[in-house]
């Protein structure tokens, strides 16, 4: 019988380093042998990138904060069941850049009461939770900063003003607290190469049997 | 200046015939030398098109009637923006296949409440309303053995038992017996040629002056 897989997700605010990392992290354990699955929220699925791209245009946004956390909900629902689950149940190992936390965050910071962000990861996941996640922290002005640097468009998530940001980290960082055996804060201000070292520390020390003796 | 184009929608429950009758009008108006926009709902756009195979597949289901309400919202809102609300402008006639009546009935029989299907409403059409809509009656269980013919798998909604389509149908005659102005009651047990000539005598009677003058 092959060993469930490892799920690790990625989260944090706006330019704080996820995807480049995810990416990083990805590379690094299909180094050490492993076959990850890389894959993102919102989207990782024909439906939920769908729902992505009306997300992050707005078009959910007149409908409110709780709409829009149904809609993550919803999108996620569709990639846990036809990703992520079946990637773990074959021994794959998962990264995932933004899960459930960034719902926390983003919607809790908006005014969503808990106990409906809850009912509605219950619908999307079931008991399900990540093994490891790594919460990227920095300033919400040096993140806002280096988005604005890629140079894209910003998204409906992106324009809130500054004050909505620092709620949204002050949020990441009370689930990090919160939650200390899932959870590993990560210095998201170091230099890229030190964040990498962080990350690949985190998840030695999580799971470093496992990887080191290629257990599974 | 174009005068607003006409807006008539076709609603009631499975099998009673309204994508028919809604091919049949536009290429009616078209052989009265209107230029019709035929469109649906859920759909009409790519971003509503993908929420309606997510709604008719079921994955919405499990997040409750009042998320179901809001994503047939959210369709509807890109929708009216994208396609009815400039084909209006432009003095095109738009002829819809379901349109507000079937959440406030499909949704409303779920048991959501009528001030929650109003705010919905309002966000996703603010104050434009259907000119005409064509109210397509027929016992529950008549429309549902039509639809069984169709031979095609049952969507999320068909596959609800007897009693939820009875209630459907009643919410449908309540909004007709409501709204005299804007609705018109069709006898949809009926062959297809009279129902055919039931919706053009209404549009007739409704509209007549501005089919037969080509007025706009």
């Amino acid at each position: 019988m092959t060993a469930r897989g490892r799920f690790i997700t990625l989260e944090g605010g706006e330019g704080a380093g996820k995807s480049t990392h995810a990416r990083a992290l990805a590379a690094w354990l299909r180094a050490m042998g492993r076959d990850p699955v890389l894959t993102r929220e919102p989207g990782g699925t024909p439906h939920a990138e769908a729902l992505r791209a009306m997300l992050l245009d707005g078009l959910v946004a007149p409908f409110g904060a709780e709409a829009e956390a149904t809609v993550f909900a919803i999108a996620r629902s569709d990639h846990m069941a036809r990703i992520i689950r079946p990637a773990l149940s074959e021994g794959r190992w998962v990264v995932c850049d933004r899960f459930i936390d960034s719902t926390r965050a983003y919607q809790g910071a908006a005014g969503v009461a808990d106990e409906t962000l809850l009912a509605l990861e219950r619908i999307a996941i079931g008991a399900d939770r990540p093994d490891l996640t790594l919460v990227f922290d920095l300033p919400a002005a040096e993140g806002l900063a280096r988005a604005a640097r890629r140079n894209e468009g910003a998204d409906r998530f992106e324009q809130d003003v500054l004050a909505v940001h620092e709620a949204r980290r002050a949020a990441f960082l009370a689930i990090a607290r919160s939650e200390p055996d899932r959870c590993v804060l990560i210095d998201a201000t170091l230099p890229v190469a030190a964040v990498s070292g962080a990350v690949e520390a985190a998840v030695l020390a999580r799971f470093g049997a496992e990887i080191e003796g290629r257990g599974g």
